[in-house]
C-alpha cells in the first residue's frame, strides 16, 4: 500500500473547520445518529456529476436521505446473477433494511454520461462499444431510452434532452423489475418519484403520471 | 408509469427555498459550470450512508468533486466482462475522461453493510450467502479484508472496526489493478488517498503508507 | 448564558429559504398581521406529537388559529390557585382576550402520552405514579377516562384506543368548568368541537352530540 | 356532552383537501411513522400566537420537530410538586423519553403575552394582578426579565422589545434548572437554542452566547 498518500493538506484545512464548526454544533445530532442509527425517510439516486447535490437542493440535513450516485442515475434490471450490482444492493438495503418510503431519481441536463450514450447509440462513438468500455456497457442501461428519444424529435439536441428525461424514465421502470420495490409500490407503502434538474437554471422538472411528462415546479 | 407520483410538496417547498437562495446567490456560477462543463479536482468515492457526507465534510463547491457512492465505498476488482459496472464505470470515466488528480475512498464507523459483511463471513447471516442477495454478493469484494480482520483481534467488536477499515484499503488495492489507474499512478499524474470519518465523534483519519495504519488528523 | 449555542447552520438554511419564498410571497399579509394584531378564528388544542399538523390538516393560513400544543392535548379543570397553568392561560387568552369563536379540541391515534396513562392506571408503570414525574402528573388529568375505557373492552388494545378518544371528552368536559367558556357557549356565542385523527389512515372523526359517539368524516 | 358541536363544513372541506392531497401523496410515510412511531430530532417551544408557524419556517417535515405551544413560550423553573405542569411534561417527555437533541426557544415580536406582562409589571394592569387570571399568574414566569427590560431603556417600547428577547431567556434559564435538561446539556448530547422571528419583517434572531445577545441571521 505503498501508493496510497496521505489527504492533502488543503482538504485536512477543510476538515478541521468543518469539525470546529458544523460537526461541533450539531455533535448531539451526531451522536445519536451514531448510537441509534440511521432512519432516513428517503433513498436518493443521483448523478456522480460535480454540480449536483440533493443534500442541498433539498435543504436535507445529515440522517435524511439514502444517497446512491452512479453515472446517469441508472437502474439496471433486476437480475440476481451473483454478479456485482452495486446498484441493486443500495436499492435492496434502503427498501428491505431501512424501510425508506420513498425512492427519488434525480436526473439532471448536460449529462456528459448520456450524451456519450446518444453518441454510441448513432454509431458516433465507437470507443464506448468496446467491451472493456465500463462507461459504455454501464450506458447500455440507457438503451431502451434512446429508440424513444430519436422518435422525440429530429434535432440531435432536442434527442439529447429527451435521453436525459429518458434516463429517469428507464430507471423508474427497472426499480418496478424488484419484486421487493412492486411489491411495497402496490401496498402504497412505497412511493416512486422522477426528478431533474436544469444545472444552467436551477429550476426542478418532476414526473406526473397523469400528463405523462416531466413538469416545471 | 403511472406508478410513479410527483415529488411530495414538502419538499418541492425546499427546493423553493434552495433556489431562491442557494442557487439564486452562485446563479453566475451555475451557469458557468453547464456552459464549459464540469472540471472537478477529484473523485470521491463514499458510502450511501445517510450520516456520511463528503460535500459538507470537506466544504466542497459545487463542481468540486465527482462523488461516486455506493454501499460500503466499495470498489470491486478490475473485470471487464460486459457486465453492468457503476462503480468502474465512475471510475474510468472520473479518471481517463474528467482527468481528476486525486481518488479518495472515505469510508467510515457503524457501516450497515460492512457490520452484514462480518456476520456474513463468520456464518452469522445465511440470508446474505443467498445467490438473490444483492447486498451480500455486494460486501463479496470484502471478503479478502474479513480474514485479515479476523487475524487483528479475538473480539468481534474490534474486528468489524478493522474490517471498516480494510473497506478503505481492499478498495485502495482493487484501485490499483485497474491499468489506468495505475499507468497515472505510476506516472505521478493521480494520486489514491484512504480515509475514514467517526460518524460520532466527528474524526478523520487517513491511511498513512509511512506507518502502514490509519492515523487520526 | 453560555451554555445556548447559536441556530444550526442546517435549520437558518432552511429559514433563509422560508424567507425568500413563503414569508417574500406573504409580505404584506404578514405586515398587516404585525401592524394590526392578530384575529384568529379559533383555538386549536392539539398533542405536541412530530406526527400530528393542524396548520396543515386544515390548510390554515398564517393568522388563522391560535394553536395551544400540550401532551395528550388535554385540559385541565378550571382551577384558580395561583399556580402556573399555560393550558387554562391560553384559553383565558383566546376565549376572553382574541374572542375567537371555535374551541377546537383534537386527539390522535398512537399517542404516547395516553398509552402511558393507560400504563400508569393499570399499575403497570410505577415510574409515572412518581411525585416528580411531570409527564404522570399531566396525564392524571385523564385519570376520569381510564375508567370509562376500561369499561368499554375486555382488550387492552381496545382500551388504549378509547382512552385516546376520551382524551377529548374529559378536555371538553373540562372546559365547560371555565365559567367564560360555558357562559359564551350558553349564549350561543362560542362552539367546542372535539375530533380525533388517525395518524396512519389519515381519517378524521368528529364527535357527534347526535349519536353520543366519534363518527368519522 | 350535547354541548359539543360537530366540526364546521368549512373545515371540513379543508380536511378532505387534506386528505385527498398532503395525505394521499405522503401516504407511505404516515404509515411508517405509526408503525415505527416518532423519532423527532428536536423541540420547539413556540407561542400558541397564530402568526408564528415554526413547521412553515423551517420547512419541516412531519414527524422532525416535537413541538410545544404555550402563550409567549415560556418555560417554569423546575419544580415537582404534583401540580398540573403541562410544559414540564412536554419537555421532560421530549429530552427523556424521545431523547431529542435540541431544544429551541422561539420569541417573537408584537406578542400579546409580552406586553400584558410589561402592563402588569408596571401596575398599569390591575386584571393581570387578581389571583383568578390564569395569564397573569402565568406571565408570574417573565417577572425576572422585567427588571431587566427596564434597565435597558427608558422608553417603553424598547423595553417591551427587551422584554420580548427576555421571555426566550428565561426560559433558557429555567431549563437549565430541570435536572435531566443540565445532564445532558453538561454531556453534550443536548443543546439549547434561543431565537426569535420578527413578525413584520420575517427576519429571524438566534442567542449568541459568544457576544451575549440577540444576532440577526
Amino acid at each position: 500500500m505503498e501508493f496510497a498518500k496521505p489527504l492533502p493538506t488543503s482538504l485536512v484545512k477543510r476538515y478541521q473547520g468543518w469539525r470546529a464548526t458544523t460537526y461541533s454544533e450539531n455533535k448531539s445530532w451526531y451522536m445519536k445518529l451514531a448510537d441509534e442509527g440511521q432512519h432516513p425517510r428517503g433513498l436518493i439516486i443521483s448523478c456522480c456529476d460535480s454540480r449536483v447535490n440533493a443534500t442541498s437542493l433539498f435543504g436535507a440535513d445529515t440522517g435524511e436521505f439514502f444517497i446512491h450516485r452512479n453515472i446517469a442515475n441508472l437502474v439496471p434490471p433486476y437480475e440476481p446473477n451473483r454478479d456485482y450490482h452495486g446498484t441493486s444492493a443500495a436499492i435492496e438495503y434502503a427498501v428491505n433494511t431501512l424501510r425508506v418510503v420513498n425512492v427519488i431519481i434525480m436526473g439532471h441536463t448536460q449529462c456528459g454520461g448520456v450524451a456519450g450514450c446518444h453518441a454510441m447509440c448513432s454509431g458516433q462513438a465507437p470507443e464506448l462499444e468496446e467491451d472493456t468500455s465500463f462507461v459504455g456497457r454501464w450506458m447500455d442501461i440507457l438503451r431502451p431510452g434512446f429508440d424513444r428519444a430519436v422518435k422525440s424529435s429530429d434535432k440531435e439536441e432536442e434527442q439529447v434532452k429527451e435521453l436525459e428525461r429518458q434516463s429517469v424514465l428507464v430507471s423508474l421502470e427497472n426499480l418496478m423489475t424488484f419484486p421487493f420495490v412492486r411489491d411495497r409500490v402496490e401496498a402504497e407503502d412505497l412511493t416512486l418519484h422522477g426528478i431533474s434538474v436544469n444545472i444552467k437554471t436551477g429550476e426542478l422538472s418532476h414526473y406526473d403520471p397523469a400528463q405523462g411528462q416531466f413538469i416545471e415546479i
